[in-house]
């Protein structure tokens, strides 16, 4: 029987329920907004650590641990671990493997890879193939900056479209449906790679809503929902030039988004004060939002009903320099308390 | 229900059968022992484009655009693409999926890229979430070495243990039961990922061995199948040194392969006259000899039923800078002719 719903999504037919889900972060993110929501939050950056990359890969680890803990879950119940990262050849993700012991679909989807991975989770459970399936990612603001942009001992200036990357991790682990009480995951629409010709790798934010707009379309129009139906619409790390954009791009597509849409990378720090620019981004910033945040305030009953919209912009240093654009994608997950 | 066997396997209920399949491969693939077997043969591995980068995208477009003509598909018809690649963000597969629009999902496994990506496809068909979809790789000698190794133009000495990585691209097209006529996708064995501390980077095939021994004792063990139920149980690119160290630790498990044991990386070249050292490696060999050589060959009635295993070593250079070891894996799809 099939489970697709028009071009891009599908509707799942025992949507699995978050079973547990644990978020950790830096000092910089402890101190936002959010910062009560957090599971842990490191003290120190480095996290013991000898490198900024084996401090994220640890930070992954950590998180992943501390949602199997919480569930009293271990290795052995767990069937998938799908999971990704900004770093070359996403080794956080892959070095956690190696400790945490679960079968290793390794995903590279940029920012996006926290819907990806929820998504490839969501899939395998509600058609049989996984009883439990963690989905998790992490970004480190150290680690991306030298690999990404320049070395952080040249203290290079930021231009105020840039967006501040997220120290952190983030872990949800889903479960057949009689194994949990919700929140469930829905309807899953797997984006398109949008690319308008935007080469400024300072402004991710524009270049990536044109995907998140696609998908969004995309999402209403496979489903037939409303922007209404959902109490919240949240993308991963548009920031302020990427969230007016979308808004305005939806817009001229018939779809006001405005009352309920929001940002996890707007919502991370406190932008002024925290001098972050245009925002927060990274995979970390959806994930820890999500699995910090998110979820625990559709338990509580704040919403009902989310679509979490992840966003990742596909370059590379390398493609930068070869003149290229900035292709970019959005994934977008429902996620609702009941089944009702 | 649950598709589950054992820890590590799923068994398709509904196999997924392969409705089309391409493969493209640089000048040295075609004067290999496989030359005949492509679809196409490039005259120059730089195919028209003004980096090895771009080539290898172009490659990558070309063979599934290809894939999709010979089975009279078009974007239209397939609901995901499943696609990655050994290069910093995968960017050959980002930017393949700008301009082949379909739903992507991108994925990092190195060398294990073509199984991870044939598992995915088979797993969203046979549960409903697709009723096409394509998996697809692509590496390329030139920008390979560059990114992982030295600038060619340094003319570095490469090591006895050494492989040389593949200039090519495969993409298959997996459709639901009814629309195809196999072969068939019938299991699946995820890896973990597995390190037993191999440091030096011109020796993929040592770190890898542990991570095919570990998949192929694992689909055993799940699937109560002997080596006997396979004609041919073929690695993805563990050259000579990994092949012989699989095949020791195996026995050392009481499991002997070696009747019906071989490996994608010593068919694609005459490793002596080619000068390949060790044998073929890259997202590409193990892509391009499954969709060149192998689907061809169960096709023709030579090879009833198959174990294709892709390896792939999930080190970037940057972890090898600090002092890690290879961390491995490799995942395990069976293939086979009928449904008898």
């Amino acid at each position: 029987m099939t489970k697709r719903l028009g071009k891009q999504t599908v509707k799942l037919q025992n949507p699995p329920s978050v079973i547990s889900y644990a978020a950790i972060v830096g000092p910089k993110e402890g101190n936002g907004p959010l910062g009560k929501y957090f599971d842990q939050v490191l003290e120190d950056d480095m996290f013991g650590e000898k490198s900024w990359e084996k401090a994220e890969c640890k930070m992954l680890q950590e998180t992943i641990k501390l949602s199997m803990k919480k569930a009293n879950l271990t290795t052995e119940d767990i069937n998938y671990v799908f999971a990704g990262d900004l770093l070359n050849q996403i080794i956080s993700s892959s070095f956690m493997a190696r400790e945490i012991q679960i079968p290793y679909i390794g995903l590279f989807g940029a920012c996006s890879t926290m819907a990806e991975a929820l998504s490839m989770a969501a899939i395998f459970i509600d058609g049989g193939f996984a009883d439990f399936a963690i989905a998790a990612t992490s970004s480190h603001f150290s680690s991306a900056e030298r690999q990404y942009r320049f070395p952080l001992e040249l203290g290079a200036q930021r231009p105020l479209t840039s967006t501040w990357t997220v120290t952190g991790a983030g872990a949800t682990i889903l479960g057949t449906t009689p194994k949990g009480n919700g929140p469930y995951i829905t309807h899953i629409t797997t984006g398109k790679v949008i690319d308008l010709g935007i080469k400024d790798q300072f402004n991710m934010g524009a270049a990536m809503a044109p995907a998140a707009a696609d998908t969004i379309r995309a999402h209403f129009e496979d489903t037939g929902f409303k922007p209404e139906d959902y109490d919240l619409i949240i993308s991963g790390d548009l920031g302020i030039i990427g969230v007016d954009l979308t808004t305005k791009l939806l817009k001229e597509m018939s779809i006001d988004i405005s009352e309920t849409f929001a940002d996890c990378g707007l919502k991370i720090y406190d932008t002024e004060k925290q001098d972050t620019h245009a925002g927060a981004s990274g995979c970390g910033c959806s994930a820890s939002v999500l699995n910090g945040y998110l979820i625990k305030e559709i338990i509580n009953g704040k919403y009902k009903r989310i679509l979490f919209v992840a966003t990742g912009a596909l370059l590379s240093p390398i493609s930068t320099l070869q003149g290229e654009s900035i292709p970019s994608i959005a994934h977008a997950v429902t996620i609702q308390r009941t089944l009702k």
